[in-house]
């Protein structure tokens, strides 16, 4: 209900694009990029998961920043919505129209402008595919600082609008560190040239990082600079078992110890998780069959040199199974063991879908209580016969709370009512965040102050009516109902 | 001249502290918190080069957040301009009054709050020192992401006000990665607290990043979140001597391929920084007497197992030295050579200071071209008989670059004609940063515009009304004076 007023709100300043406005825009873009029937607009007003569906009209497919530039001064001057569209891979309802605004789809915009091997950074606009990206560095002996499941459809663009994180964030950390640079148009077509690839500079105001995980709603990404790391020559996995998340916590210590410079990854799955992948997915079996372990923990390194990195990843394994603490584990010996794996971790998610209605949570909490929230949840679920799986990046602090019921989406809503709000509740009174990686999108504006305190949100407000005053740029997405009061954070004075 | 008219501006609304406003400050800090004798204000007033002095009557400093929460919304009504103030380390005169001022110094708000040895992080308030916060960390297996040559005195305040790069920034990144979370206070009182120690969340704008690196004219940091790497087991140090910065810049490449994750600094320093330091400094000498070389660099690796480290330094050694592209080099076998190496590095600034008049440029320029600058410089230097220095964070693409003269400043019209606005204007052709890393303050606002395009600036100048409507906070720095136009990065529309 609330959601639904934010989005009458956001859209009631806003008008429908009319015939004219088609011609305006095509003499943009022109006519090939112009997409009105309702057949090529479907994959764009509709998400991945098929869970938001939008009703727009009309989808733009410009082919440059002047492009971009243009079609936004026009919808500035004339109130009309707008929702840039990378690979429309979002888990929060964030890329598709809430009602008919315009598709902005970057995909036209993929060329690499540079890549530097000496200092290492790539030059790009934001339609190029993440996976596309990776191909193009690795051939230059780089890599790319983020990987995330969506690798194949995502774009650069939609990856900085939305702060993504992924598999690789433990290693080389958040885009708000690897972003060097950023092209980003504003709500009235200014764009915003800070397109260098300098690794410092510190002259004033670090504007790009206010579009950084802004969700599309303070501008629109049309390029950038970032950091390359040196690709790894050497890549080892191993899965671990143990009796408790206390043990597998104690382990993630003494692998930041003993693994420091080459631990790459630290995620992790609960029994429940592992039996469900096992279950319903093909080809996945059990690792580790001779003893069912109630954690388990994959743990990736990668560096400079394979004997150096192998001998670090033993004595990080013995020292973990001398403690007592890892009762069970392998370490993959070939590229096909780590593939499934990975397979396995990766494969929970989809094993959740194949096994009723499934209501997600991606959640950041200290890590020592961040498996509490899982047990919790399923004590409270158990009278609705719901499975609950947990799983997520370890090191990041990053869990991935599943609730699955059998029943169809109307038939739970008992179940429903038993998770939320209390789920965001209980994160917010130990200052967890209800949105660790997704973002808040459509999905989350009604509960981001539980995340955020009041006068952050009010900040939040007074940046949007500043950057966007006519609200054009994706209505309705990460921003609550602003308070009355026209600066809200503003204490007596 | 623009500066001067810069000053008066920003200063043109503010009016000084009386003495009831002294009476309200003292009944918030305390009295024995309020300076107001010159003896006890000159430290305050002065910045560490003697280069910039203010003429503040008055000094406080605050205990707590809500402290200084106060006092700001005072000086916000009362239309008093503000000067925060954290160790005074910088060079850029960003720390100093202008005029008279309120100088708040955070200095007594030094609390650890606490530490996170299971996922590495640090919360404290902005007044801690960093050499502090380094062995507070230490003793706890981990290290602060930043070290600079101020750490005795610098506070971690500052240096996220600042966005302070420093010795580790190869290794470790940014700031804006590593600041997790941030407790600010705006102009006018109203505390943001965003003090949560979360790797990833998504939950919204991130309006932390403002405070980063904005020289404290939009908000004074009170406390901070930062995530802790592991402490490294072992540091290891060579110095390379090559006959030209092309090799110089290959040698790198092969660091960065061969020391990949244990790459921890690449400094470099020319012939003439050399013998500078070697001339001037008490017990420095040539490390590399047999040879004289035109260009030299520090490569340290650090890691968790020395022999492994051991390993990829001579390796890395091995293949710069068979290639010819490195002449000759020294690794250093213990902490005294290791200290011996870094002060050579460390002690060129000294060694300027204590040669002549020094013009210093911090710049950031690509990687390729960096010390074209210097030749150029030196070129262009040479009729005016100045000395011509360049060294800095080679891994970094940051250059700084000295022209020290002789005689006395008055004296040195031509050679000051002769340096700027060309250096400048070098430096903006190229796209590069005419502030890598030492900020704006009250020294560059009127060059901003060479390595900033007029849209940002105008979206910087918007901000700072947004945040900072009477310009209390830190007036005269940062920014130049504004334009005309209300909203000035508007396209026509």
């Amino acid at each position: 209900l609330g959601a639904t007023r934010n989005l009458r709100r956001a859209l009631s300043s806003l008008r429908s694009p009319t015939e004219l406005d088609v011609q305006h825009f095509a003499s943009i873009v022109g006519d090939g990029n112009v997409l009105t029937s309702p057949t090529d607009l479907e994959p764009y007003n509709t998400d991945w998961m098929r869970k938001y569906v939008g009703n727009s009209k009309l989808a733009l497919r410009p082919g440059s920043t002047a492009e971009v530039s243009r079609v936004l001064a026009h919808c500035h001057a004339e109130r009309i919505g707008v929702v840039p569209q990378g690979g429309n891979t979002g888990l929060v309802g964030g890329s598709v129209p809430v009602a008919d605004e315009v598709v902005l789809s970057l995909g036209r915009m993929d060329r690499v402008l540079s890549v530097d091997e000496d200092s290492g950074h790539l030059v790009c606009e934001a339609g190029c595919v993440l996976e596309a990206l990776q191909a193009h560095v690795a051939a230059r002996g780089h890599t790319m600082p983020l990987d995330l499941g969506a690798k194949g459809s995502c774009q650069i663009g939609g990856n900085i609008a939305t702060n993504a994180g992924g598999l690789r964030f433990l290693r080389y950390g958040s885009l708000h560190g690897s972003v060097l640079g950023l092209e980003a148009v504003l709500a009235d077509g200014t764009v915003l040239d800070g397109l260098t690839a300098l690794r410092k500079n510190n002259t004033g105001y670090d504007v790009k990082q206010l579009f950084i995980g802004s969700e599309g709603t303070l501008g629109v990404v049309t390029a950038c600079a970032l950091a390359l790391p040196r690709a790894p020559s050497s890549v080892h996995l191993a899965l671990l078992g143990a009796d408790s998340y206390a043990a597998l916590l104690r382990t993630f210590g003494v692998a930041r110890r003993r693994l420091a410079e080459v631990l790459s990854a630290a995620e992790f799955l609960d029994r429940a998780s592992l039996e469900l992948a096992c279950e319903k997915l093909d080809g996945v079996r059990d690792p580790l069959p001779g003893r069912p372990c109630a954690q388990y923990m994959l743990v990736e390194v990668s560096g400079s040199d394979a004997g150096h990195d192998e001998a670090k990843l033993s004595a990080f394994v013995d020292e973990a199974m001398e403690s007592g603490d890892v009762v069970d584990g392998t370490i993959a010996q070939d590229g096909a063991q780590s593939a499934a794996l990975w397979r396995l971790r990766e494969g929970i998610t989809e094993a959740l879908g194949r096994t009723g209605r499934v209501y997600k949570y991606d959640v950041s909490l200290p890590l020592a209580q961040l498996y509490d929230l899982v047990e919790e949840t399923r004590a409270r679920m158990a009278p609705h016969g719901a499975l609950v799986s947990g799983f997520g990046h370890l090191g990041d602090g990053n869990l991935h709370l599943n609730v699955c019921t059998p029943g169809a989406f109307d038939a739970d809503a008992a179940v429903a009512a038993a998770i939320e709000p209390w789920v965001f509740e209980y994160i917010a009174e130990r200052r967890g965040s209800i949105s660790a990686e997704h973002g808040v999108g459509v999905m989350k504006p009604h509960v981001l102050h539980l995340s955020k305190r009041p006068p952050v949100i009010g900040v939040m407000h007074a940046l949007k009516r500043l950057l966007d005053p006519h609200g054009i740029l994706n209505p309705g997405k990460v921003l609550p109902p602003p308070p009355e009061d026209e600066r809200p954070w503003r204490s007596a004075s």
